[in-house]
């Protein structure tokens, strides 16, 4: 079966990231990573391609505008990984990878998402709501900010001896099953979009 | 040890009142249900009520204000569970009442609550936004709707064939589960309000 030709896009350490990289190189998807994009310079997601034979690209936040999309087309990429990747996707790229852009997002989507809720913030604003149970989602990008089809989440308990740290190792640890879960069943053709449910089909046998 | 007041109200069938019923006939709850109130003159719980030598009272929905409160006082009530209640209380018994009011609500708040979303609107809201998680959150009631300190939460999986009926039916188990819980928890002083926050209190030994 021909591989997917995936490409990720990251502004951090990268950890989902790595947890793709072991799980392709486990055999567990039917993918391969093209390349990493960043939009940070110094991103250790960068060095964590290269350690591993992946192409590592850096786009200046300014050019991705105009050199992102190209970038993409040129290795004939077929899926977009975002795996805390902090800039806006133009609408232009979101339009041409419409149903091909996957994201995670540490919440229960729709509950602290949308503009201005990423990282951090995230865990910040469910400790302060004093929620007993938090998450994470991983979803197709649409133009909206954490607004596109859900595929898959999964619940964490909230502690009230939870701080953001505490909180964010919890849900990483779902993020690190959840994002390459998602990834896995999208390049085995899986993953159907009807409106704005995402139907996850039985595997072929 | 002394019984807590309690007043629960209730506009429909009341399957939340009968779980409280049960927990308290079993000895699980160190409190006393002294009235069942409710807005709709046929509502089952009243039904309920009666059959467990409950006082059943039935107050007109244009007649709360002016005779809900002077009710749960002439009570003694100290609790007010909202157990599928769906007129709004005035903000003076609010206040009157402050943290001393539960109500539950079929999602993880703040996915899926505030005006208008009550009953099968709320498992509509969720399907329709294709979420994989669901769940049922006991919280406590403040000036606004559905926004006052959250006691207890659980997740419960959305599937891709779910309808409202079964999504409701699968929220509801949880609901069964954890509004016992969460008086239980009132009843045995256990529950500590801290800002947003409700501290669960170990049980002393």
């Amino acid at each position: 079966m021909r591989k997917v030709r995936i490409a990720v896009l990251v502004s951090g350490g990268g950890t989902n990231l790595q947890t793709l990289i072991d799980a392709i190189e486990k055999g567990d998807i039917n993918g391969r990573i093209e390349a990493v994009i960043s939009d940070h310079e110094g991103a250790y997601a960068l060095e964590r391609a290269k350690k591993h034979n992946i192409k590592a690209v850096y786009i200046n936040r300014n050019q991705l505008s105009e050199n992102l999309l190209p970038e993409l087309q040129k290795l004939n990429i077929e899926l977009i990984v975002l795996a805390g990747f902090l800039s806006i996707l133009d609408r232009e790229l979101v339009k041409a990878y419409e149903g091909r852009i996957i994201n995670i997002h540490p919440s229960l989507i729709p509950s602290f998402c949308g503009k201005g809720f990423y990282g951090e913030k995230v865990h910040k604003a469910a400790l302060d709501y004093g929620v007993k149970v938090s998450g994470a989602t991983v979803h197709f990008v649409d133009e909206g900010t954490d607004s596109g089809p859900i595929i898959l989440q999964e619940s964490v308990p909230v502690y009230i001896e939870d701080t953001i740290e505490t909180l964010a190792a919890r849900v990483l640890q779902v993020e690190h099953k959840l994002l390459p879960a998602a990834v896995g069943l999208f390049c085995e053709g899986r993953l159907c979009i009807v409106g704005r449910k995402v139907n996850i089909l039985k595997k072929e046998v």
